[in-house]
């Protein structure tokens, strides 16, 4: 059995338990006759073939595929809210979409809901130097946000590896976490206003609010990572940092995971405000890594049980060097780190950061890979990875072939407290899936961590939410549901 | 008339439009019973006489009173949880008070609400030197919470003048701003879990949340800046960043605002990552301030119309003091500054906050004073102030005595977009008033700016929310309201 082909599997037939709600409309000629009134050709496409609508029926895992015959590319908020009134009155179902980048199968349909795709809303709205504030469409690519802002000497307090499809509005959507949390915080403190439109088509707006504003509850926080299931977000202002004029970082190797969380807290102390990333990987991460790369020098001498990347930021060069190498000497004194590196150049800085960056991919090149994201407290963080490896290894799955686990790897941001678990593999199986779940998100729930950490919840993770909330937050969470898409025509199977 | 007797008027006299809501029931011995049985004598103050209880019924500025001849105090969840549970079971209605030192009549009744004051519950619930999460009981003032991160190499990320009294819950049930949101961002984004008591009784916890959790809506937010009117929060946990080595200061004298804003684009550039504060004032601002600390030498050659006090704090005092000595130098060059000086010590630091500290009770010194606290966008952020003073000038109010006003005044968070004014007065009088409201309402709504940055809504805002809200945000905050509390017990008369 081959691991991703060109097409996934139909969710609806992955999934046979779950049927499509009947209280949904099927789709019909005046129903396109409607879109077609209100939309010009370019922001339209209807198909009957899978191939021709295969990038918008399926996610970029290629782990589910929905049947939608039709996609919707509205260029502005009044037409957004033009379709979702149609679709409300009409009982159709509707997802929406950005750049479809989603790991858990939360930006594509499952039976035939209507694609509301948001890349024809590319245009950024305002940008604001003296107070940081930016506003844009949801569309926007988040590589382009960057290239603007960075134009405009500011960055866009967020990346992620998927920087060249994901939308702005989409990883507002699923409160995407990314690699400086760290140090520009959550989008929740961010995010500085919303444009959404209702699934009855109303327009609720706090895009022209300011840094400051205490007049009343804050509505818009509930649509950052609700993963459009109350509402389609069609702008979003948020707050720009300044650009930093300096980078640097450092790799090491370490003994334990202990040593990881008191060089942890020596960077904090040491090198507190410029420090920007501190990225973990385990052994088999960078052994992956390491024959996936292959030919590209490592930057270390040997091999440890645990590699650390460290990142700095800040406005002057010579002063972050100074810290940074003070803390890399005195670190390699006390003999918490094995061993160490500082880049020397900007190439050099981008070789280190390619080896964490090229972890994902080199999991995934084998095949497949099964894939988790949770957060723990620090001192419980990689105790999953391990309790996982030993499960697997002591049913004798891991190995060489023909086993069907390459490596069970663990890596992640400390800082954030967030481990994601890779288990690479030659064949997705019954017999692992069977090992890994519900043990994963059992074990998570015992040390009361949170089973999504950043990827969300999307089709993957419904009906697991009890892992990591009680009883009662899944039942105001349902009443937040009902209470802003009474016909549940938004995203339906998914989340809540 | 005198300002500021020993009581305030009673709120129900000074309001007569304002009604007590006839179905909440009237306390008899029967709840007093109850309360006893559950609670210890120290745990409960009742009493008919207004000066027992003058401390709990009026605000700190003296501005509102209620009646309330019953205080609770309640040591642990479980018993707040039950005296809600009482009080929605018999529409008892309840108003919840921490430091009481909020500046909109949000923390104090109005009419005989029972006061459910959360300061014996004060107990540091843990902290992790790792990660930096601080969790604590909502009751423990915000001194002892500064104390207790410092003692532990950190900082709680937040500071306000009134850290000697306001307690941590309140603090996050008001989103309250401060000195530093420019370095560590707002509640939203720092606040990790609540514990909260809803209007039912029924606790919802998200305190051992940790840094990232997607797992669905973020309930959470909803209570920060809630002041009190959807859920009693009994517990937070909040990430606390690593104290800073170094701190400095520069206190300078410019020209025009829009200096100012060249200013504080040309610091977040320069000194970035360890700015952490940047304040300005107007002339009269500093003149009230001259008087008041009269004697202290001021700290610069000349007056001027702004002045600008700018804060860095890092992890290394050598590095920071260079780029804070470099910026000063560039910026007296090229004539951004008119005059400028800069921290020699510790001392010095502080006798230069002094200055930005005392604005306040400089301006409240002369009897009174009219309080306004307002976000706009940074080009528009001083001229809300030059337009009150015209309107009053032009009325003849402004002068030496008997003229009832002293001084119209500006100051406040460049930072973040906010602005304080104040209007130093000898005596209240309906003329200023009948000036001010709906003047600066309207004059903000007209700029797209907040009624409330930072102060929050309470009693004296309650009904100005749709000069910075829209119908259907209002609407939809109304939705929350009566959804978490049905029969509208909790802190009633206030807020939507």
């Amino acid at each position: 059995m081959t691991v991703q082909p060109s097409f996934a599997q139909l969710t609806a037939e992955a999934y046979p338990k779950v049927k499509r709600n009947s209280s949904f409309k099927v789709i019909d000629s005046a129903d396109k006759d409607y879109f077609r009134s209100i939309l010009s050709k370019d922001e339209i496409i209807e198909s009957q073939s899978p191939e021709e609508l295969a990038s918008f029926n399926q996610d970029w895992m290629k782990k589910y595929r929905g049947q939608s015959n039709l996609v919707l590319f509205p260029n502005s908020t009044e037409k957004v809210s033009k379709i979702m009134k149609y679709c409300n009155d009409n009982k159709l179902a509707v997802v929406p979409q950005g750049g479809n980048t989603d790991l858990v199968g939360a930006s594509v349909p499952v039976f035939d809901e209507i694609i509301l795709s948001l890349k024809n809303m590319n245009k950024v709205r305002d940008f604001d130097p003296v107070s940081g504030t930016f506003k844009c469409d949801a569309g926007v690519v988040m590589r382009d946000a960057h290239q603007f802002l960075s134009d405009h000497d500011h960055i866009f307090p967020l990346d992620l590896p998927s920087r060249n499809n994901c939308h702005v509005g989409g990883v507002v959507s699923t409160n995407a976490g990314g690699l400086n949390l760290l140090r520009y915080g959550s989008l929740h403190g961010n995010v500085l206003g919303l444009e959404v439109v209702l699934p009855n088509g109303e327009i609720i707006s706090s895009i022209n609010a300011l840094r400051k504003d205490n007049t009343g509850y804050d509505l818009k926080q509930l649509f950052i990572g609700a993963e459009g299931t109350i509402g389609v977000i069609t702008g979003v202002s948020i707050l720009a940092a300044a650009k930093p004029k300096a980078l640097n970082a450092i790799f090491c190797g370490i003994d334990s995971f202990d040593t990881v969380q008191d060089l942890f807290v020596k960077a904090k102390g040491e090198l507190s405000e410029i420090l920007s990333a501190f990225e973990f990987m385990d052994r088999g991460s960078i052994e992956c890594t390491v024959e996936y790369l292959k030919g590209m020098p490592f930057p270390l001498q040997n091999h440890h049980n645990f590699y650390v990347l460290i990142e700095t930021s800040g406005s002057n060069k010579i002063h972050d060097d100074e810290k940074l190498h003070a803390f890399l000497s005195s670190a390699l004194d006390s003999k918490l780190l094995s061993e160490g590196v500082m880049a020397k150049d900007k190439a050099d800085y981008e070789r280190l950061w390619t080896w964490r960056k090229s972890v994902p991919p080199a999991c995934n090149s084998y095949g497949g890979m099964y894939k988790y994201d949770m957060s723990l407290q620090l001192k419980d963080l990689y105790s999953v990875s391990e309790a996982v490896t030993k499960r697997l290894n002591e049913a004798g799955l891991i190995g060489d072939a023909p086993k069907p686990i390459v490596k069970s790897v663990g890596y992640g941001h400390v800082g954030d407290g967030n481990i994601h678990l890779n288990i690479a593999v030659r064949e997705f199986t019954k017999e692992i899936e069977g090992l890994l779940e519900p043990f994963v998100y059992e074990y998570i729930a015992s040390k009361k961590g949170s089973i999504s950490a950043e990827h969300g919840v999307g089709f993957h993770k419904k009906g697991h939410l009890h892992y990591s909330r009680s009883d009662i937050e899944i039942r105001f969470m349902k009443d937040v549901k009902n209470h802003y898409d009474p016909n549940g025509i938004l995203n339906p199977y998914k989340y809540i």
